[in-house]
């Protein structure tokens, strides 16, 4: 029953992803190049990501907005870093109709100037602190290379920004907000992820510092999944950004701003799936269980339509593949498109009182009574959602390494790549040395002291920090 | 307690709708021309407005997707009737990073060209139509004058686009979808509309026919609420969008696409708000009632948050304003919002078991039992949603003329202008000249007989078809 059009994983990891992309009609190639297409079951994942996210952030008080998809050429101008790290990836927008703009606009590749923009006019005094907002859009980022989910020219995302009295406040929304991505990754996608500040060559342009929440992949290669930026008073003083504080006196506001893509799609498909296809956590599946009749017949169908108001009633969603394809493809449709539970009924089945039910994440089927189906597909959901969870914490921990040389790294990044533990001096250079390996780069700084005797993996002085290196998407 | 900043209807009924937008904080304007930020206000509403839509486009069937926001000039170019329609309008991306593009690309100013590219990988056969889609998007039209929600630069909005295997099943899907928007404009935004098809001046470029829903503002301007196109085989032929039919020929597919925008929320605006500010009809308010602590005494608090969860356990959306503004600024501030209910509660109420309902449409005050809260409220709600209606239906009864002559129509549109039906010879001539009396629009054909005495409004000739006219946003 296994697709034929679907790569195996050990053969080529990369063309295995974009047969998967294909295969469960997750996404499309289009006549724009860099750019895709969501198509129905791609983007009713980014539908559920939404949904789950944005009530985790009204939770916590946020409220959207949505500001405009130019900004002007000036005002992205105004803070130096923010534009020298955009500015070879804006794509500028210079005719409207038949004329040639005055000022040519960029194609937003991050809102942080048109936000302080916005904020400029909204807040007077530290009675109007914070504000807590986000919005889901558009952006576009002029990339060279582009592959489905992970890099494209234009993609889907949320960013939240945040404006507030003091440093200590925005700092704890910086890392409020890291703490929902690694909930939400963690709890909904099933994916375990590491946390942490990226380095200062890593960060984000502009930021004080940025937090990451970085997963593995199948393959050893990390994905940044998220990030969450501190910006001190940098935005706000480059465009003048001010509130009467408690004590009356004029002062810059402290700013925070975090975002996550779709690219966290491309991350469900590189943790869970497997040669078969796509594999999805049951908490974030669209639909979780698809009902097969084996044969289009009205007793079998109605059957059907009864254990779909069953779950339904239950709080899980389902659908009935009353198409005229065999059986055999339906099962195998179910199969790449990820769906977690599968049910299987005939007419002798029925006759038995009986069903089969089967497990998307090992495949196991399993002839059960149908008056068990509810209980069984409630266990097998929580199951699966539970043991995909468990399987990639294993493979994240068996791909975990502790280096304390450079032969050491490049021995691991070489054969067998994943999170590397290493000390490190502080030295941008080091980092540039590092990346000879592969491309190897610093995922992120740990919290984990440093002892006297650590040392830098690259150049062996006494290390600052220690810091997960990896390859990377 | 009236808000001093909202300039009166009567006195300046364009300065009172932009005053009410700042006021309830609707909508913000940017350093961006032609383009405002929808602040938390507005665009909660949005969102409600795409959380039922988007049920209601389910339910027919309707998957989203997402096409990418460019289109290279080429492939925009292939029917010509859209493009030359458009053209004026299209704002264009010409660089990427430094590099100046081959080809240039258009900010999609509507998607029929993306979809047909899309349709052509995705469809082989009969068996693979209808193809049911819709996106939630921005798009851009390069307006020369704009206003907040009514028309602007960038504006959100759903495009739905299917493909079927006959005529009589695009056309069928083109009017089941104009009733779906009239019954949400009806039901929700307790807005009466009138429907019928446009004239071939005033369709879709493109467009074998166009179908609108049109509004009446309390002012007798109309305001073209929605639209749904069907258009044949026309793009499927520039397009080369065929399948396999039934005798195993090949076939083009028949297409349809309909859309409706943040626009709604601009009629929203003018068809229920008065004085004082914004009304919401509480089937769409964000938030259904206001909680107005008089003092901020612990007890009261305590029966607040008591009351509001009452509310919540019943499906209705409460907040309890908690900030340090005195009772009157609150009460001032849900009125100006639109929030359909207010409950203000102070110490002597809460003692002798009573409190204050009063209701934004009328804005009539009664004191009840604490006791009675519920019921009270439920019966508000829906007395409110049902009012809001009744009274947009009276005005726009009053504002419907039937007119024989010219004189006739320009007298009405001089002085009270709202609906009028009337004669028309089908030529495009006849509305040039109707055009000139304060540029009065064909509204939409109705589906009402046309005798042999109708004569043109304009010419005086044997009318073709009833028109309903009248000025236009």
């Amino acid at each position: 029953m296994k697709n034929e059009k679907i790569t195996e994983r050990t053969e080529d990891f990369a063309k295995w992803y974009t047969d998967v992309v294909k295969a469960a009609r997750l996404a499309d190639y289009s006549s724009v190049k860099g750019c895709v297409i969501l198509e129905p079951n791609g983007y009713a994942i980014w539908e559920n990501i939404q949904k789950i996210m944005d009530g985790m952030f009204k939770e916590c008080g946020h409220t959207n907005v949505y500001l405009p998809v130019f900004i002007p050429e000036e005002l992205l101008k105004k803070e130096g870093e923010l534009v020298a790290g955009f500015a070879p990836e804006v794509a500028w927008i210079t005719h409207g109709g038949t004329s040639l703009l005055e000022e040519r606009l960029a194609f937003r590749p991050t809102s942080e100037s048109l936000f302080c923009d916005y904020y400029k006019n909204a807040v007077r005094s530290y009675r109007d602190l914070p504000k807590l907002y986000n919005q889901w859009c558009n952006v576009v980022r002029w990339e060279k290379e582009t592959r489905p989910f992970l890099r494209s020219r234009e993609f889907l995302w949320q960013e939240g920004h945040t404006i507030h009295e003091t440093a200590d406040e925005a700092i704890e929304e910086t890392y409020r907000m890291l703490g929902v991505y690694k909930k939400f990754i963690e709890e909904y996608l099933a994916i375990p992820v590491i946390t942490g500040r990226k380095t200062d060559k890593e960060k984000f342009a502009g930021a004080e510092f940025t937090t990451t929440v970085e997963a593995l992949m199948q393959n050893g290669i990390c994905l940044q999944s998220a990030t969450s930026h501190y910006f001190g008073q940098k935005f706000a003083k480059a465009y003048d950004v001010k509130f009467l504080d408690r004590n009356n006196n004029w002062s810059y506001v402290y700013q925070t701003s975090w975002g996550s893509t779709t690219r966290m799609i491309g991350a469900l498909i590189m943790v869970h799936g497997d040669d078969h296809g796509l594999v999805l956590p049951p908490k974030i599946a669209p639909k979780q269980v698809s009902i097969v009749p084996i044969r289009p017949q009205d007793e079998l169908l109605e059957k059907c339509e009864e254990i779909r108001k069953l779950l339904s009633e239950n709080g899980i969603t389902s659908y009935i593949d009353k198409s005229d394809k065999s059986a055999g493809f339906k099962f195998a449709e179910s199969e790449v498109n990820g769906i977690p539970v599968r049910i299987e009924i005939g007419p002798r089945d029925l006759s038995e009182g009986k069903l089969t039910i089967v497990r998307r994440d090992t495949r196991e089927k399993k002839v059960i009574n149908i008056d068990d189906v509810l209980d069984k597909t409630k266990y097998l959901l929580d199951d699966i959602q539970k043991c995909l969870y468990d399987n990639a914490k294993k493979l994240m921990d068996k791909r975990t390494y502790r280096c304390s040389t450079f032969d050491e790294m490049k021995e691991v990044m070489d054969n067998n790549p994943g999170f590397v533990y290493a000390p490190w001096c502080g030295d941008e250079e080091c980092e540039v040395k590092i990346k000879e390996i592969r491309g190897t780069k610093s995922r992120c700084i740990t919290d984990n002291e440093v002892h006297d005797s650590d040392k830098c993996v690259a150049c062996g002085k006494k290390a600052k920090h220690e810091v997960v290196w990896g390859l990377q998407y």
